[in-house]
């Protein structure tokens, strides 16, 4: 039999990078009791992004950061949009060059990842923010 | 009782720039009388993306395709495939940069949106073009 | 009556490049006998991304590797992590550009791909390596 569970995560990140949302997720899956089914994340905001990328290295992490703060630089003169700072517009630009959602199938209990891969929130702007994750599955 | 509804969206766009489409995605959810389940979006086209972006200052999208248009310059010597012109490689570059699918869930009858978060066609090619959008939505 | 169908795929790629997988993923969700529904496709890889990209003309794909290889340098001095060689960051960096995850709806028994849209798994390493890419059909 078919049903969905859902739930709003909320994470509080501190300030710009990756922060690891893994374990939450993967308690959530578990929890709901469905053995088969698909997994969706989405944040609401446009300055975050959600990620599936590699848990073993940090280093990994610093040198996406580092990757995106050179390719999308803070106070970029072609930027109009600057209401919130330097970093504002860099935050929308990162989100759209990564992604606001997620969709992870899950198989026989346990989320399809694999044996490197973490979930993420990616923090793009220079202070923490409270940030929220709707998580949906649905399966059986 | 979970079911299903699937249509699709033809958008006129205006030439390259971001066209929004939240009011007939969210009255397509609404009108599915579904209150809780999984919207999924799928353009239908290899220089189009879809986009959930910041739909209060308009300079936002201005901003995000000025950004672009440098990252992926028109005309660009490295391309070979220049069948259609010279924003025709760029346009399925910046697809490739975003993405052609979005998933958003619905909770108590609604898009889990943030307060800022619209939902855009992005058109990448510089003349106007009819772009079609697949929508399902999955839930109950 | 809704129901679900999971596998995972196998492809070995021929390093760097895209490489079509539409045809293995038509045929599973035509062997599935579902009509109607949403299949997401999710590579269980930190280095490979998935893609719904112009299958016409190959010149697209040399392009589209072209442009990243010089977006995303090899042996770019800002990256710490070396560990697997002057490829293995801008390996993670693609993957975070472009995305592990794509959901495309199936009406009429058939993936709602426009005409000149394939699906293929973008290898973003140099060598060769076999990547597995776990299928989940949800649909009626």
């Amino acid at each position: 039999m078919l049903r969905q569970a859902c739930t709003t995560l909320a994470f509080d990140t501190r300030g710009r990078g990756l922060l690891e949302i893994t374990r939450p997720v993967v308690a959530f899956a578990r929890d709901s009791g469905i053995g088969e089914g698909l997994l969706t994340l989405f944040v609401r905001h446009t300055s975050a992004s959600l990620l599936v990328q590699e848990n073993a290295d940090p280093d990994v992490r610093g040198d996406l950061d580092r990757f995106f703060a050179r390719l999308v630089p803070d106070g970029d003169p072609i930027f109009r949009h600057r209401d919130e700072g330097p970093d504002d517009m860099p935050g929308h630009i990162r989100a759209a060059l990564t992604q606001v959602q997620l969709a992870i199938p899950v198989a026989a209990g346990r989320l399809v990842l694999g044996t490197w891969q973490g979930v993420y929130v990616w923090e793009h702007r220079r202070r923490a923010h409270r940030r929220e994750v709707a998580l949906h599955l649905l399966g059986g």
